[in-house]
């Protein structure tokens, strides 16, 4: 019976899948990210630092590459998703089941960390939930440019993170270079995404990722923050939209002229070419 | 002479040596776990902050996978010693050899790190073992919640953080996905107990382990803290043995509502399947 | 059409192609490198300690290998292809390409971070670029060894981590041995470097690398802060260049002497050799 | 004619080239681990924490068994090597030969660390070497057990502390159970010495092992700290000679009590066993 029911369930259409498969790895990445986050503010530095918040995202990033790699890819990054549409290496029927998925993903993931640590929050902040301040707790969901940071700086800080992270994916990949060993890339992708918060992660919050800012936002101005989150930092919250996306074309081609397009197999004769022209134009997946 | 000795003593029964197995597993993760809370909270942070209580246990779990894995797939918790009987993983006559091997190593591990930091103990509190308070020690054996937590929030967080365990578990071992590479499936283990002691572990300490929770609180009671460790929390000594347990199951559940159930071999005819009914539906080892 | 483009673009000539390849790694190595150095000093230890700077040049070490191991090697250290280069494992025409490719990687690393850290630095000091002092920001860039530093033991610091960091190399890729599994050699190398900074890092900045220190510091002698750059430490600039590369002989010699010319096949018979004997000189690739 | 320098010098006679390798092994683990423990210690925890004298020693016991796994089986502990020769492991006539490289390579270190930090050393002591005291600096060579510990207490810790090491050490190179995957045992043990140096660390400072404990012991006794070393701790001095010497051997009692024995091949027929009793009496290498 129990097989049954299992067969009334399964999915068989691949985009569906795919969205769910995505649903989840975001979803790991996130409550595991946004948690870390929220165990070192709210516990006032005493249960955790900010290697823990990177260590925290570094290892959603594995995880959540664990859990929807062989399905989806496991892009959880609505940038990458966009890459791989343009570049053809996903159709672009599929964007929308992608990012619906990360989203919704992130949103839940939201919605479990405020959850978990609802009375924490009440604790640090009195009950009052504001977006900049002494106790501000907005910054545990979604990121906000430092207060030094005029927003054209905070966009190149996010432009170059997302530049290395793509740059990164695609070494850790690269079978034809110096890849990870197979089943030990999600490991490296995670210390990727901890160096990338170790070394850029002051000026702006790294969060190199739509997926991962923009429906937490959204979170906080229904859960009490108000339309706050989406004007502080001089109307930050489009940044980390656009910057990463522009970022990882630019890691993209970055990491092709000066690595791949120098490093593939002699072309073959004009008229066997043209057949293969879209696979030879992107040889490696960008995925997480 | 001592080959003799040794045939006198070799168990060939396989489930006592899988209860002998997951003594030493959980003996092994305990001691390691306890050891870093012991010396985090007696070194008043001067010989290891809040990171070094999430790496003992994260490493603790990894060396204990190493330990156990090729004899009883190292539960070392006694959620995912049920689950794995409930979903027919796990024949139910071996359920109580597994559990009490958990809970003996547990017991064994805490008697030896009271013993370990026997003197530090006493240093510290200048002799009096007491559940709450400033010098509280308890906190080093079984978990408590924090004083701002609801008991019905931590048995949220509790269920939460074992939920995600269970999902990074089935994630890391299901080869029809991304599997970590075979051999260093317990690392990466270990990291997964890191990061839900990084992002969970301040409302309630992620115990997500009825083994890991219980037999130290016994051992607490018997050594001289008393029944406070029972009424501590608002009674919260049957959380940790509760909410996991449910914890685990629900997690078990959305990793097949969103990836696995749709992520298997197409159903063979009828007549066939229904030998294989119970094989089918779990597909995945739930194994630390 | 895209196809046509990147093949004008492609180069085959192998020499280029391995420049290019130097560039990008030590660009990946600086920019994470310097980044967390930045992090930690302008952000008054509160994103990060000492430990992020060692994981900051660890992981980027790792991940620079990943980007150009399969390429040129991924030396991105001007000491190591001068090592290669002296024991014939490299063509001494391909020196130039290697370290030209280097600095040119470590100075765009350099005005990269700047730029990153451009309204940080502002914050921090005031405006005033100071190499020594209490807000100098020189260091977040080069070395400059401690105050109460001789030059001649800063000198034999930089000497010995660079044995230990040729020995570690030497033996982490030496397969007749006990090498690290082919495609985590990355990751083990990455950790040597974490390991050189957490014990050999106090007194000199372990440099250990001339394309890590010297373009760094010409780009702060341009960008704002001076000659001071090149006096400071009493005219310390020259050892993080000398040191180094004596270092990666003596590691060389070291690990030959106490492991490797005892642990080859036999000598097959005199005239057989003869034609063998340079590549018998020295049998392990020596590549970061 | 370097051919002919190489074939002049290479050594032929096992046990001689085993030596080599401990000592080198040995020097590579001390240099990293005391070294870290001087920039804790000396940089007045601005340089690391505990936890970097962790990594430093664990990461150091990575690395030396990359530099000695395939020649002696790296195992930089007298105590492992009493261990493989008293379990027929290893021929006692080599005894000598591992533990004078051991201690040669570890004397050596302690020179090395104690030139690398002779500027930073007179800095923070001002001058005078002393054994206890504010600005004591003994401990940076050789363990000494807290002030509160009693001697037994402390001989309890480091049994318990190499029990545990045995057991871990067994049970990441057991292939019949759930061994690290080949290539990654180095770091994994590694990771083990961390995890001990985290749970058990801060009561004796964990020797764990008389090769770490004893050269630098009679180096500080020579280079100026005096007999004191000796005498400090109630003469601690043989207790990280002893108790790793047994807990060594209770922890492969453990592991072999609660796993291996019962986790063999079938016994063959009376007669072919007795030619093989010896290598049956413990079939897992013991081994860093």
């Amino acid at each position: 019976m129990l097989e049954k029911v299992i067969r009334l369930v399964t999915i068989r259409n691949e985009t569906v899948r795919q969205g769910l498969a995505e649903a989840l790895a975001t979803y790991i990445l996130m409550t595991f990210g946004l948690g870390s986050v929220a165990q070192v503010v709210l516990g006032r530095k005493e249960y955790g630092q900010y290697l823990s918040i990177n260590l925290g995202f570094g290892f959603g990033v594995m995880l959540g590459v664990h859990a929807a790699g062989g399905i989806s890819g496991a892009h959880m990054n609505a940038s990458i998703t966009f890459a791989n549409c343009l570049m053809g290496r996903l159709s672009w029927y599929k964007f929308p089941a992608y990012v619906i998925g990360q989203f919704v993903g992130s949103f839940l993931a939201s919605c479990t960390v405020f959850a978990l640590y609802y009375d924490a929050i009440h604790e640090y902040t009195g009950g009052t939930l504001t977006v900049t301040g002494p106790t501000a707790t907005a910054g545990i969901f979604s990121t906000y440019p430092a207060a030094y940071m005029s927003i054209w700086d905070g966009f190149f800080n996010e432009f170059i993170a997302t530049t290395l992270l793509l740059i990164g994916v695609l070494a850790i990949n690269d079978t034809k270079n110096a890849a990870a060993l197979p089943g030990t890339g999600a490991f490296i992708t995670g210390l990727l995404v901890v160096a990338i918060g170790m070394s850029m992660g002051m000026n702006t919050g790294y969060a190199i990722n739509p997926s991962r800012d923009l429906p937490p936002r959204i979170f906080t101005a229904i859960a009490g923050w108000g339309l706050d989150v989406f004007l502080a930092g001089n109307c930050w919250w489009w940044v980390p939209i656009v910057a990463p996306t522009l970022g990882s074309l630019f890691g993209i081609f970055i990491y092709n002229i000066f690595v791949d397009f120098h490093n593939r197999p002699q072309p073959k004769t004009e008229s066997s070419q043209k057949n293969e022209c879209k696979s030879d134009s992107l040889d490696i997946d960008i995925r997480l």
